[in-house]
């Protein structure tokens, strides 16, 4: 099977570098800003509600989210919050887009290591300018080939990236930590995907059942993916 | 000269279809909004500062113009509007995100004109998703072999496009309604650039010199440039 391996293809965030743990942090904040309106749980479910309705919208990133805080605080105030906390969403935002990228354990060495051997990738979704500037900042551009931002990954997606690549799908292999958009639609076009999880997942990512294919390999870190590589 | 062309590359917005009309529309319901603060010049003026200040964090796109209009509002009324006026904003940015898309006149009788002679391309900055949906939307994707949503059009963003589309820059000819951000830069790097002018443009994209360059052509409509590629 790794003899087929020719592009590999690396999710980006909480893959290569964290980024949710940003979100969430976000939204303690946005809960707090909330509370005087509805208790903390019911705040996140609120936010989570508004989020999902206008994911076909808004698409996914900062942006979007910073709009769906406001639209939620609209909504759960009943229209009666102080415009201050409006201008307070904004600048958690503008705070969001400017996050320091901090790699994940074993990203330059796994890098390193596959670079010259492989074509690498990126395969990330999420807002344009976004996601090219945390790239940018990783100092990683070096490693890849190619670097693809997606509104979304799905299976049409993927097929899209690897028509793209003029790559066939038993020769792809994606690494990544949402068992929902990096695994799943990758496997479903008989390439390779490994899951590497992440300490925590955004709810709309979770996938509840177990996966039995055999293209698929759960790792328990990035570095894994070296060992299996070279067998 | 026009033997060497391969790649065509169109701009989408106010190229392809009517985009700054929606924008325009847009900000004088807002300037309406915030009638009671400011005189409506001014308004406009605080917008599009805020924009200005804005455009390296959020970039292009309807999803920033949302946030610059609520940044703007808040700065604007010291605090002190209403949040059933930031709802009506918010509102404002679904709607312009779900408008019809309008072609313009002549560019469908172009696409099948130049189809096949030439690789088509849309090379557009905005938000991903919002892009995708409008050319989508357009019915026109069947005529491009491929389609660049970047995040500024810069030098830099058309040396990537045409390493990208393995094309010389000789070889290439981009058209389009900013003489900014779709004339100069392949200018630059001695493509060839045609201006097809809109009835309006967005401040940011105003170019007050004339252009004397022999890579560049000043036509009146975009059928126009069949006239020329058929000399």
């Amino acid at each position: 099977m790794k003899e087929q391996i020719k592009v590999i293809a690396f999710d980006a965030d909480d893959t290569l570098w964290e980024n949710e743990p940003y979100f969430q942090e976000a939204e303690l904040k946005f809960c707090a800003l909330m509370e005087d309106f509805l208790p903390v749980h019911s705040i996140s479910q609120e936010l989570f509600q508004t989020e999902m309705t206008n994911l076909q919208l808004y698409g996914y990133g900062i942006k979007g989210f910073v709009l769906c805080m406001i639209e939620t605080a609209y909504r759960i105030s009943d229209g009666t919050a102080s415009l201050r906390l409006i201008e307070q969403i904004i600048q958690m935002g503008k705070e969001l887009l400017q996050k320091p990228i901090n790699l994940l354990d074993g990203v330059e060495e796994v890098l390193n290591k596959l670079q010259g051997k492989y074509r690498l990738v990126v395969a990330t979704k999420g807002d344009l300018l976004d996601q090219e500037r945390k790239l940018k900042k990783s100092g990683l551009m070096k490693y890849f080939h190619h670097i693809e931002i997606m509104s979304d990954k799905q299976m049409a997606d993927y097929q899209k990236l690897l028509k793209h690549l003029d790559c066939k799908a038993e020769h792809f292999l994606m690494l990544g930590n949402s068992i929902k958009s990096d695994i799943i639609p990758v496997l479903d076009l008989n390439g390779y995907a490994a899951h590497i999880p992440y300490h925590t997942l955004w709810t709309h990512e979770k996938h509840e059942h177990s996966l039995d294919h055999p293209n698929f390999m759960q790792l328990d870190t990035l570095t894994d993916i070296l060992n299996f590589l070279n067998k």
